[in-house]
């Protein structure tokens, strides 16, 4: 497998995962749509199904589709991502702009589909397209994102292991519903980013975007779903080479 | 397998398909009913276990229940749409009439069972059979199907795919949740045809069946949900043959 | 496999499945308790899975767990329900008789755990044991009792022979699925009970158990629970039959 | 597999299941988060979610998580736990403390993930950390217990039967789905513990931890979902046994 595919299958994988997860938050979020206050059950699923197909999509790469995982994968003492990429560094940065590029294709791409829906409102909440915290606290908010993300590559390995395998290769349905869980479980507080390019890809793109009466992009909270993903992501995958060394 | 074979698993694949999907918004619009008000996340299962159901229903033919999905499996190159039947134009027009005469059947189908309600209601609003958007507009509202139904296309060949296999098998359980998905996801602003049989087929059974104090059908809506799908579709899978080739 | 081990085998899973189907009407319904209001997507899932739960427990039968499916298999020209075990007259009367035994200890099994529930509320609803419909229509109310089990039973038959098998092994997952989505799509009218054994054993039971100011038992209707699921059921033997043969 | 590593095993899957547990009850209970008021079917999913992703986080002593299913598969007749772990006192009283530590640290961890959110509400409702009965009744919150670990146990114990084997082998997915299910069903009237070092583990950490206006930790009921589980487990597997020998 080439880096160049690599990166391609991370590009559509990820902008699968973003415009299936922004959607939702759309579809919930605004008044004129079917699914308008569909709850954050919906919006649950909405995330883990979009990382269902997501996974599937970036099968040449191995689905990553998120920094935190590559980084975590890395730090759990893989030796190749998938066989015939060796982790390091240039693989490593392959991944994650791929992981980057898709996450502005997919919001891009869900802006597109709720259009109109933006246009009506007359203004354009970025917590549409990246998260934000219910009550702000810059260390607190950090150990949320930071335990989700454990959560979820933590877990994500451990799929892998179960069935005698080294922990390397995801498989789809269970990190999906892992994804369902964590959200419903631990997105309370901030919204469960657990992926710097699920969060920065999309405050790009509502930066950029042609939306009628924009609301702030919160530069300033954007570095905590970056640093505590990536914090998180990097223990887990530390605990779990120890783990299961 | 014989093209006779064909048809009459589409019939019954779609007419699953659909019996389930007009059955569960009917069950959600209606006032009484025991799923009244159950919610779009409700609706959004309704019609992805829908799918599951349908697709191994129609287990000889692989279970398009679908145009876009025939014409974009088409697309991504296929040499046969099952064992021993090859794609050309006489196998698109047998699973696509299949798909036609069972999406009817169905909504005929959900009819019957919701007969009561339908006559009690006293009107019988279209959008139990068919999708209508939520903000009127050609362009985005084909937008929006078109990319509803290209992570619908694409998804589905990539779950094939993701084992080894050549991405023309469909695989039951992720479609389904796909389905679920999308309509999550991306249903928001135009109710997620995402497939012309599953609107016209219903919306003729709802102009022809005789429903009481019955409201338009609004022809002048209806060749969005037939025309967007059918682009995502075949967009979907000319792009899955440019990834996975 | 013994007639006495599939008699067991079948009392076994569905007094699971019962003990979890009622139940989940009751936490439903009752004032006081966590999942009061919960909502019909709640009780869908709750008897999708106690179909997995009853089907799993009920391995050495194949886990009907329900008189039409039962006679649907019987109808679709099987030879042997489980290996060594032919389909006859006896083996037929064997499975319903558990399944009337089970389903009748999995409605005791309920009340006991929801015993303060029915106490305290000071009337008991036949409906959370057994089912009644929005529109009372003897016709209506069949046909829509037909239409869903027809897709159970069909559908559970198909499942089985996707991967090439005969179409005798129900397949615990899809199933448990089909039954969340037959909720959710057919339960709207008449409360989807789509299997003989889950209506009557629960309503004899509602009629021995010593609840406080019960209500009726409603006998004029329960016969349409009967005889619509085993209409249904057999004649979605018959097609599966012509269809698959 | 050396008791050390069945210990951290079990500690590690039984902090994830319970930091994701107690995490869906404070996101559904505490006003300031996304999921406020998320619903009952909300909670279930986040539950059977916890424990696919603990059981499987636990794939070196089998997923426990719960000394119910141990005692409960120690009552079943198992030989081993896992190969190499014969059943005896020594190896039940390592499961037993690894999940009762592990449950510990789960919450501690759902609680600094919510820190904020339990400082702003003023009060911090024990109801988040562990169970109670919404109609306090010693024996009937006893049989609720009861008749839901028996389900969860049997149930267990007849996934790993399905294809054959000995019983003694949990699978993850359908014991996730019948987490949902049983709390969806059977967890009205009590909460369903249905597993003692869910229920201790969390309480003891309320106690302990610097939670502003704490309340009452109940310690009257703390007995009732440690006795209730651990007894419908054992019966769960002595009559497992029976069935299945």
């Amino acid at each position: 497998m080439s880096l160049g595919s690599i990166f391609f299958s991370e590009v559509i994988g990820t902008a699968v995962l973003i415009v299936l997860g922004v959607g939702v938050v759309a579809n919930n979020v605004f008044p004129k749509n079917n699914g308008t206050g569909g709850g954050f059950l919906m919006v649950n699923f909405g995330w883990g199904i979009a990382v269902l197909a997501g996974v599937y999509a970036a099968y040449k790469s191995g689905g990553h589709l998120n920094p935190a995982v590559t980084l975590g994968i890395a730090a759990s003492g893989a030796d190749e991502f998938v066989p015939g990429v060796a982790v390091d560094l240039g693989s490593i940065l392959t991944y994650i702009s791929g992981e980057m590029v898709g996450a502005f294709i997919g919001a891009v791409a869900a802006w597109a589909a709720y259009k109109k829906q933006f246009d009506e409102r007359g203004d354009a909440p970025s917590l549409v397209f990246s998260t934000g915290p219910q009550i702000p606290n810059v260390a607190w908010n950090l150990v949320t994102e930071i335990i989700g993300t454990f959560v979820l590559v933590f877990g994500a390995l451990s799929f892998g292991a179960w069935n005698g395998g080294k922990g390397t290769m995801l498989e789809a349905l269970p990190v999906a519903l892992l994804v369902v869980g964590i959200g419903a479980s631990l997105g309370g507080p901030t919204g469960y980013a657990i992926n710097p390019a699920r969060d920065l890809g999309p405050r790009i793109a509502h930066a950029l975007l042609p939306i009628p009466h924009k609301d702030s992009s919160d530069w300033g909270y954007a570095w905590i779903p970056v640093v505590g993903p990536i914090v998180g992501g990097v223990i887990g995958g530390l605990v779990f080479h120890w783990y299961a060394g």
